[in-house]
């Protein structure tokens, strides 16, 4: 039975159409479901869904890997900030930072730390570790299947690294880390994936591997191919210690004069604002990191760049370093443990996305240097940019014009 | 010297004009000075800007809250999840769930859990605490003012009340709780800020209270508005043991038959998943809650809704219990500590967001009930929902059949 | 069939009499038993006990109270430190350190700080909070149940009150801090214990206020009278920031010339021990507690005095703050959060230990002052006991002669 | 001048003579000293210290390693708990646990817990990693250099392991984990101490390495040999996460019918108490470890044995599993990540000390096997011994009889 337009509507309205049975009603038009879908919903809520519905990338093909039961688009802000000088591995010049927020001042901020940044000559950016991370929890009878599992996994590492990678073309298993509580073994493993954040890939390598192992070892049992000590999402001291995705640090030396001049402030003030509030009051909270606003500015790139934005959660933790040299400059530091980031796959391909990524030329990959050259070019960038924005707002702290500058703009940063 | 648009463009592109000075050029035109900066962003980096140029919300007005130096706005795709039925002290009905993503699977992930749930009966929803907090540092001479300070405040405290309100109609200190470190005392306020997240509200009463102390005991000092034991953005203990925002659990009683035919798993299965994986994993871990992927909802939530992103860090901090009844049913739950949304105030005015708050009945604020209603009803729908993809997430481990959807759908959802 | 000596010995050796049944054989001559045992265990084990037979305090009093299946005691040896001048609201004097230890050069160092302190003036000590704390655990049917019972509590509280306070002259309920988590509700309940550190009278006492509650909420079932969010004997974030027992900070100012002829370091290097290690290493391996070696301090008092030695590890978190004032001099502090200290109860009435109080003129209470003072008088110089091992510490470490002054004495500290 | 006994005493109560001097005013002699120091103490007090001057052990020898300024020794009662059968790699046949305490009741619970794991068979404990830990921290000019250190130290590390190593004939650096923060390397030095704990051993070799690496790369400089990584007598994620010392798993399965007629308690009602209290609880309370009371075990071994105290801090972290097998069994086990212990050096070499040690044939080292299996041997037997703690506790919580049996003994075990 052939149904049009308005029969659809009204049946998807009364549920006997499910959202997501809608395109089957339509020959797997997924632009008409997307319509059909929010129309309903418009009925359905009384809600008008008119700016959902205006977009303008191909949601045919988006939602083949990003979305189901599409109705059409967020729209969120973007401000530009920027030049940051940053002297790299990869990266190295003068870039312009897209970032995706509705917090005002943020741009503003990011901006003030990445002028005093490049004026005194750049940041620094390198990279310490670049592993992604998916930890399998298996199930064995007792301790001794489970040092057998580890040690089994250990002597026939390069067959399980062949089972992991499969035919994907881009994805290496680097080694594991192990954790054995009771009847169950945590195998992290850890691997390269080129300039994709990767979970995708590394979830199915971790999946074909652990068959690997229970075929040789049939007492093994794969339980979940998370186990969460991965951990995917979570704000977790295994991350923070032992990493994920880039570990990276941005590091400057702020000249004094420039401090005095531009912040209105001194090296001392701003080192008394990481001593009382990042190393004493987010140390007695316990906290994941010791800074005080690093997930704006990863939020926001992330939004701009088609990041995760779940994976705000564990980039974002990231430990400043403040202290005056002995020419009475102040160095500054951002180490991020945990950046989890791509120039490709995922949510890189939108358009708008894809875009935000060639503003800092970070779209795709090279093709002609090695893979995972952009993705590293990337996080060199991201980490200077959160440096800037620390920098910013301690200096503002110091300086007490927070409030006063919130109050200019109407609003302020929350942190 | 007035210049035209070609000639502006060029100074900017030369540096002449930085990016937050074109207004200052264009007589305030916010729209027109979007638009030059998009285009000699574009010149500048080689970038096409095209798409991030394509919004349908006011620039003008956003400018003025939510953003600086705008050059256009991301977009990302929302899908719709549900009907979930939700039945709370605010929210009673089946809503929908806008959910904007860039991750495959997620969505349908959701809609499955909501489905079950909605099968069994319904998700309950309760919030158990509602205040929004900052937690200034003052530096003080030594613990006996450190104590004296803490006394005063409470002697004072309808004073000081009166101070944190000033003459801001919606918002009301509350209490606060309080650390002394050294010569440092951490006061953290906690505020009800009706509908609004009020994160700004509470930081301007914060400081306001702030000062009315320095005032009357003047060897009080105000280090810092943000002491970092609010704690904003980062994930930490205080928030996850005293909360932030709304305190709010989701639970629901899936019948063992549905868990059978809907999700082809068992209840034994499931609980088996929360033991391995959340409580065993994430345990040893070390992360602040025990869950599997909440992050991943509350982000789609957030981006939908105009929350702000970064503070997915904290909200999505969550604790789930599993446990198997007399009666052979499960029951489960996800507890939120830290939920800090709104409907009101920050992103929520931009039109996608407000449409999509909308389409749960959630924009705004009601005219006839108390003050904080809807923020409320928002509050009880986002437990259930990420209790939803709690839900599912579990079923699909325990079923074993998460990779095969994901390569049905040609990816996976990361947890 | 009575036995005689030798014949009970053998039958202990082969098992047919249990370690436990001794007394019973012997007419309940716990002393008779504890040599039997001894012996016993000699020709089990082949092990002389000689030494651990060795000790001067009555086995049959004490085997009512501290031990089950005694043989013994084992001997530590004792040194002292001090004098150590105190500045509190309880403790004014000089005072002399008994401590508990095989560590080398551990008591050496706290007599280092302690005459820099006491040379400088003395330490001040100021108590913040002093609770001691219970949490059981209650199963209820759901959340709407769970906060039910929580308003109950608060509404019938001073009948609750009555009820954990029973017949037990010295303790009384304070007031309860709640979770819910799905079906559970912790009521961690905060009782005033006098003098003794009170674990077993508020354990009673919380056992007595949850019967009240069920019997009122007959859905409200007690699981355990410790459900682990006391938390007792566990490093955990809820004592480092609730506090447990005493919540206590030490604090000195100690004069430059000192720090340089006493120490033979400069207030510049102390505080860049304190940063570069405590702030920075402690903050990135993810402790409870920003000190360098609280723990000893801690354990040594401990064990002299008759503490619970398991106690050790909440009672030993601790935060350093350090800074140069203005003067130039060195302002140093540390804050113990969850001191569980008693100078009455417990083991603190064996001969050694009350004398080890007694030298600190704290054992048991005072006659004439109210209850609860000996014991805040203790832990005002335990307060200060630790923090001169902190400057000791830090002034070694940036002075360089932490190595060699090990080596001179042929052992180190550990820290 | 010569002093007469009662002079010099008067000379240390009047302070002319401090504590540390007064081995020179009698030609060394420590046990004088001794008396001295004690004699005066009493007099300067008030306080009798007659039983303190009572022990049995050299306090000349001891005075060499293990104390300054002795007055004598505490005398804490030893009771035996066992037989516990235990089968491990190391250890293998029945124990006895000396147990030094002053908490009633805590004897008696591990005697049960050993009792029914014996009956059911005995526990099986197994070693996962034996490494001591160091990690000093160094400074260096920038992230440039510090990636060069921890390069140079990888290319070179046969070299740095020799200097470690220096002439000390039982200590053996393994490998070393790193960590970069602004301009500081924190390097964790892991080696193989064999049966002693290791850590004065290895502070000096991380000393020695440390030395190495700044005469070859004079721009770092050695800030402190502890940089907090270690990180000793601290509760930590990083010694949660990666272990320190011993990472040892006890395990046990026991029969449902033991546990019925023995435990008085069910399978079902054991787990129950783990979830609820160990997993909920203690998850919410944010704690390193989820169990009940193993520092209540580890403490009074570890006093017993001459471990150092200050340890049990983190040595007392563990994580219980629980889970009912097929055939409706219960598998319980307990997992200590960082079980620091020793069966040679530090106090183990005092008298009563050695005793203990002897009971469980711990004492010293094997002439004829490997470096290092006694120690390993002892391990097992502790987490065995901790396993049981374990089982005992949950089991009287479960069957409710907790309070009960406390209040026959007229005491009770903190939790």
């Amino acid at each position: 039975m052939k149904l049009n337009t308005e029969e659809l509507k009204e049946k998807i309205v009364n549920e006997e159409i499910k959202f997501y049975e809608v395109e089957g009603y339509v020959d797997g038009d997924i632009n008409k479901a997307t319509v059909l879908r929010r129309k309903a919903l418009e009925k359905m809520t009384g809600a008008s869904l008119e700016t959902i519905g205006n977009y303008s990338f191909d949601m045919a093909q988006t939602a083949m890997r990003n979305i189901e039961n599409p109705i059409g688009a967020a729209q969120i802000p973007i401000g530009v900030a920027g030049p940051l000088k940053v002297k790299g591995d990869y990266a190295d010049g003068k870039y312009y930072l897209p970032l995706c927020t509705t917090e005002g001042a943020l741009v503003a901020s990011v901006n003030r730390g990445a002028s005093i940044i490049t004026d005194s000559g750049g940041a620094k950016s390198k990279i310490f570790r670049s592993l992604m991370v998916r930890a399998p929890v298996m199930k064995v009878p007792d301790a001794e299947h489970a040092v057998k599992l580890v040690e089994w996994v250990e002597e026939h590492f390069e067959e399980v690294k062949a089972a992991f990678k499969g035919d994907e073309p881009f994805v290496w298993l680097h080694d594991f880390q192990w954790w054995i509580l009771g009847r169950n073994v945590f195998l992290r493993f850890r691997a390269d994936s080129a300039d994709a954040m990767g979970m995708n890939m590394i979830t199915k390598g971790s999946e074909k591997a652990c068959n690997f192992i229970s075929e040789n070892l049939p007492w093994a049992k794969l339980v979940a191919t998370s186990g969460n000590m991965c951990v995917d999402k979570k704000p977790s001291a295994v991350n923070y210690l032992l990493g994920r995705g880039k570990t990276v640090q941005g590091e400057t030396i702020l000249k004094r004069d420039f401090i005095n001049k531009t912040l209105k402030t001194t090296p001392e003030g701003m080192v008394e604002i990481v001593y009382r509030k990042i190393y004493l009051g987010t140390g007695q909270a316990a906290a994941y990191g010791l800074n005080s606003h690093v997930a704006n500015i990863i939020a926001a790139i992330f939004l701009a760049t088609g990041q995760d934005a779940a994976q705000v959660v564990e980039s974002s933790m990231g430990i400043v370093t403040a202290e005056i040299l002995d020419d009475g400059d102040l160095y500054f530091s951002l180490t991020l443990p945990s950046l989890e980031i791509g120039t490709f796959g995922g949510g890189t391909g939108l358009p708008t996305q894809r875009e935000s990524l060639s503003i800092m030329g970070c779209a795709g990959f090279y093709k002609d240097k090695p893979p995972g050259t952009m993705a590293k070019k990337f996080a060199e960038i991201v980490a200077a940019a959160a440096l800037a924005g620390e920098i910013s707002l301690c200096a503002a702290l110091s300086a007490g014009h927070l409030t006063t500058a919130h109050e200019r703009l109407g609003r302020g940063i929350t942190t």
